[in-house]
């Protein structure tokens, strides 16, 4: 037997809130985007923008639920966020925006600031593991964000190659396949509990990275590791420390 | 419209061959793996190690044909690589080999050295492209690849996420469908004419890198541009000088 058949060969990255603070970044984006185009808002007083923003991601969960269950055929991220976007907005009293806007609008969740510890992070990381991004965004928006975030990948993978949301066991299953490792030479690392415990129970290796300031000062979920997981860490570079892998 | 909708966003490269010398890698491969193991050749001198990885790529692209023509279910190209081995070994007179030992030489195509100009040319290209592998490898291939021989991608596509192998057209349709990319906006990057050609005929921009040592002294194709590509260059380095990316 390969003397590494036993060891972690690659570290399997959730994207949004382990990596990059979607919350400061789509916030930031719809107050710089509306700025300029205050007759789209047909109201007196400016929205709260984070309000939005949080509004938006809190349709990300139930908005993948049909393709999970079966019900509708697998499209891809974009697709759902541009969705959830029209029904957030109408929500704040903003409606009837050009197919332009709401196109635009969409795209910024391509462009995502990573925490500060992430690129520096990774790179270490990268010096001793295979790195792939695992996450529930298109293949489009990972390589937006790869370039825009500085992530160094080796190889992006997640929802859209597998055709599947997380934590459907596929999206993990597929992407160990197309590294081909068995699920205990990999190790997922996320900031959600949900994700690591559908990794675990699939049999690969877990690291949670805790972000507690992910959902803003109103965050309640996900404020701290809920299980035993293989490794917990407040930053990649703390990662990095417990892996052993040097600065 | 957006004002970069008409200009090159992603650089799509071939691999074998345009960023990795896979003839040396090979040659060098072989001679290692037989080197503790004589038993398993059953003869007195030594094998031209050389002309068995020039025999080994030489049915590179036979292998291929039958997906391409439809006559075969796509397979990767770790499958194609191992029928061939079995085949090129058997003409060389050494036949029989374990399981295991096919298993392992295949696996020589995941650690193949760049180029002396690829690595500092890819991070140079990368600061102003898109950079996605666009290859005929399959996917965990070229991430051992990008692992080896530090290719820094954006983005991993080519015929496996594709199910189709190149110069099939779907392999670069598909690819600038992932990048969300029109091909005018995609420019392939190649040491062969052939995949430059049928890129060009999709609307993809073309840069011929010259590598007239691919296949050693005796090379007697792709020894220049046999078209009048968008660039032409020695090296990736030439390239990003002539794209006027800033050293």
């Amino acid at each position: 037997m390969n003397k590494t058949q036993n060891e972690c060969q690659a570290l399997l990255f959730d994207v949004f809130g382990t990596l990059v603070n979607w919350r400061s970044s789509i916030t930031r984006g719809l107050q710089t985007f509306f700025a300029d185009k205050p007759a789209l808002l047909h109201q007196q007083s400016l929205p709260d923008w984070e309000a939005i923003a949080l509004d938006w991601r809190a349709l990300y969960q139930p908005s993948m639920q049909a393709v999970r269950d079966g019900s509708r055929e697998f499209v891809i991220l974009d697709t759902l966020h541009r969705e959830s976007l029209v029904i957030t907005l109408e929500k704040h009293g903003i409606s009837a925006l050009p197919d332009a806007a709401l196109d635009e609008l969409t795209m910024l969740w391509h462009r995502l600031d990573p925490w500060p510890d992430v690129s520096a992070g990774l790179y270490r990381l990268r010096t001793r593991y295979t790195l792939a991004a695992v996450s529930n965004g298109n293949t489009q928006l990972l390589k937006d964000l790869a370039r825009y975030a500085d992530l160094p990948w080796h190889v992006s993978l997640g929802a859209e190659p597998a055709r599947a949301y997380k934590p459907t066991a596929r999206t993990y299953q597929y992407s160990a396949a197309m590294l081909a490792l068995d699920p205990t030479q990999c190790m997922m690392v996320a900031a959600h509990n949900e994700d690591l415990q559908a990794a675990r129970e699939l049999g690969f290796r877990t690291a949670y990275i805790n972000r507690p300031s992910e959902y803003g000062h109103r965050q309640t979920t996900d404020m701290r590791p809920e299980s035993d997981w293989d490794y917990c860490a407040q930053s990649l570079e703390e990662l990095a420390d417990l892996l052993n892998v040097q600065n």
